[in-house]
């Protein structure tokens, strides 16, 4: 049957197995497989896949879906089910799961509070090394995976952590507190998700322990979720800045096409306003059409110059690289480099501009603009992400149809201008 | 003093502190920090402000900076010095270190074998839990971090491994090979070091094993090096789509001059083509300037759409999500998805074009080319990507440039040619 070939092949595999097949056959192989789902392959599939997969459960199946799960994957499940559908998965579970599950889900979305779970290992930080074995050995229930002991003091507060490998390491009778790690790293529930797991890139931390007003430990974030949300953090920046929303590839026609079009819309505008900038200059154009046939040379340098400008600082501004300390250097930075591209671009640009039309003054022309519109794109590509980031404004969404903007006004006007007055 | 300031910082704060200041303000902290640096510091550090470092260090400081490190931050650290620089590093090492290291920098750069750590712990898979504790416990030299034993057979080959939480929890008696995990997988020395390191973010694994041709365990690569290096290809395919190539933002202004040059070159060159096509309609302009004015809207529409598609299609490349089993499916899609956004932009920026010039005419050839460029934009932005892939071009690098040259002469060529034959 459908369950003896799909056992032996990882849960992480079947999901991108059934993102990878059409709409149809997805529908065909749920049917087939009905009730076989089992909960870490609905937990490993597209978010925009889940909805369906869920609805084709029978209840009590659901059950068995989502009792094997930790509290994190839980809540990713059902945090956008609607409330029915919410409550059902909540029926099915133990009554302390429901607790933990109910709880997460009571703190803002980005939260490391929403993300966490809440399987995890602590212990009295007076205990000895035999007496937390003794106690692992016990009939207690561990997570799955867990890499540290979490120490607490009397009052539940967490006060640092012991590696299992220095645990095993350890006599019986060393005390946990004599083999704690020397830095600890505790996260308010509150505290973005992002943040904390870039906290555990840079500090090469296992789990990040998340704790309470009152500094009681109530969760952990683990490595292995920490660098999912890194890499849809990433994914997220790339996908953003060239204007493409939330979308994945598994999407149809018409939701793709509604993802792309405000982008386009945008892009729409902005293009319109630079071709006001041109019908400014209707009669220069007119009089000397060679202006027409090398216009979009200058706009497009510039708009090429703004956005590599631009996607380093989105970066550095993610990656807490480009900072208060560095700003200005990185904008002078960015306004020398361009002049000098600019002048080495102006010079060539500027020898085939005289040559292909006969006209040294043309070449002057589309060399000054050149110099212009690479500076002013070094410029706007490095100020308008740091501004957006201030306004808290995502500088990933919002740059790219500035920057371009500006470009390419500045690139027509400058080019068109120096025409009007010194060629004609 | 100094030392005793940087005492309670974290390493890789030290780091970035170092990264964050200027060239000057950087050259007098080193010199008042002369041999404080530490190991971990250094390894956090940017590749490219390591070198000043290490040249700052004295052979013997140098000694103590390396020995407290895991063999793949000394290979991380070595592989790009000189000769004899690396040649002073290695003498620094223990003589099982540096075979080690020795190792590891004969792997080709990207290889698992070249960025695994040959610190780990393996024991026999007869041994019992209790075995496996005392021989932990007794003067062996163990990892400073290690979350797992991987269990070999008498030839040393790897068979699978027991987490130490597993461990901890079993009764002494206990077989570690009753008590292995399900799943096991080993990597090959000589495999990329993306794939692994996407296989460890696929299948939530802590450490991959890396073996050699004899399926003998040689070292292991961590997750936390693992999440490090997939921020890094995606910070990668994200610079290289803008154009910018390996820069970091502590580059002087003559290295990020240089590193933006070749992009813009590449980009005069295709602006260059297309106002070439521009030409060939020089007449056709001459007698209607407003086809100048509006020109540049279906250039620049064709560009944002088509870079929309490729930056779908280079990430889900990235992520082995676009494969041969569906890369038909979304050509098609991406080319509809161009249709009916086209159809809509045309509709649009016909009404725009007639109104604003008052010549209906000029209406219809605009939106005709709007839905001509949209849908070639959809499919190059997709195909483009996909055939530099099959030919081992990194699609990231070049399809930008392709796609867009693409867009533009489509959309120059449509336009104007439409406007030639039906408006003239
Ligand atoms: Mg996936
Ligand atoms: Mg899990
Ligand atoms: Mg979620
Ligand atoms: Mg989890
Ligand atoms: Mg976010
Ligand atoms: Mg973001
Ligand atoms: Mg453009
Ligand atoms: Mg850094
Ligand atoms: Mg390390
Ligand atoms: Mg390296
Ligand atoms: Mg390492
Ligand atoms: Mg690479
Ligand atoms: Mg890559």
């Amino acid at each position: 049957t459908l369950n003896a070939i799909l056992e032996p092949i990882h849960p992480a595999d079947i999901a991108h197995l059934i993102e990878q097949v059409d709409a149809r056959d997805r529908r065909d192989f749920l049917t087939l497989w009905k009730g076989g789902i089992d909960g870490e392959t609905l937990s490993e599939l597209d978010e925009n896949l889940r909805e369906e997969v869920l609805e084709s459960l029978a209840p009590e199946d659901l059950a068995t879906v989502v009792r094997d799960l930790e509290s994190d994957d839980v809540v990713d499940l059902v945090e956008y089910l609607d409330e029915d559908q919410q409550e059902q998965v909540l029926d099915a579970l133990a009554a302390p799961d429901r607790v933990a599950v109910e709880q997460a889900l009571s703190y803002p979305e980005e939260s490391a509070g929403r993300h966490m779970q809440s399987e995890l290992v602590r212990a009295p930080e007076h205990w000895s090394v035999g007496e937390a074995i003794d106690y692992m050995r016990s009939d207690v229930i561990l997570p799955d995976q867990f890499y540290h002991i979490i120490l607490v003091d009397p009052r539940l507060k967490a006060v640092g952590y012991v590696t299992l490998g220095r645990l095993l390491s350890s006599p019986r009778a060393t005390r946990l507190r004599d083999i704690m790690e020397d830095s600890f790293r505790t996260f308010h529930v509150a505290q973005d998700v992002e943040e904390v797991a870039q906290a555990i890139n840079h500090y090469h931390m296992i789990t990040a322990p998340v704790v309470d007003d009152d500094d009681r430990i109530v969760g952990v974030i683990t490595i292995d979720d920490a660098m999912a949300f890194l890499e849809e953090e990433a994914e997220e920046d790339l996908l953003r800045l060239a204007g493409v929303g939330e979308g994945s590839l598994s999407d149809g026609v018409r939701e793709t096409t509604r993802q792309r079009f405000p982008w386009l819309a945008v892009n729409l505008v902005t293009a319109i306003l630079a071709s006001m900038v041109i019908g400014l200059f209707e009669n220069t154009i007119s009089e000397l059409v060679a202006l027409a046939v090398l216009m979009p040379i200058v706009a497009s340098m510039g708009g090429n110059a703004g956005t590599q400008s631009l996607t380093v600082a989105v970066r550095a501004i993610a990656t807490r690289d480009l900072t208060g300390a560095n700003v200005w250097r990185v904008i002078r930075k960015e306004a020398l480099v361009g002049l000098i591209n600019g002048i080495v671009f102006a010079v060539v640009m500027g020898v085939i501009g005289a040559v292909w039309f006969g006209i040294p003054q043309l070449g002057y022309v589309v060399a000054a603009a050149m110099v212009v519109n690479l500076v002013i794109a070094g410029l706007a590509g490095t100020m308008i992400p740091v501004v957006l980031d201030k306004l808290k404004v995502d500088p990933a969404l919002a740059s790219g149809a500035f920057v371009t903007t500006v470009t390419d006004i500045v690139g027509f006007f400058a080019f068109l201008g120096l025409a009007a007055i010194y060629l004609l």
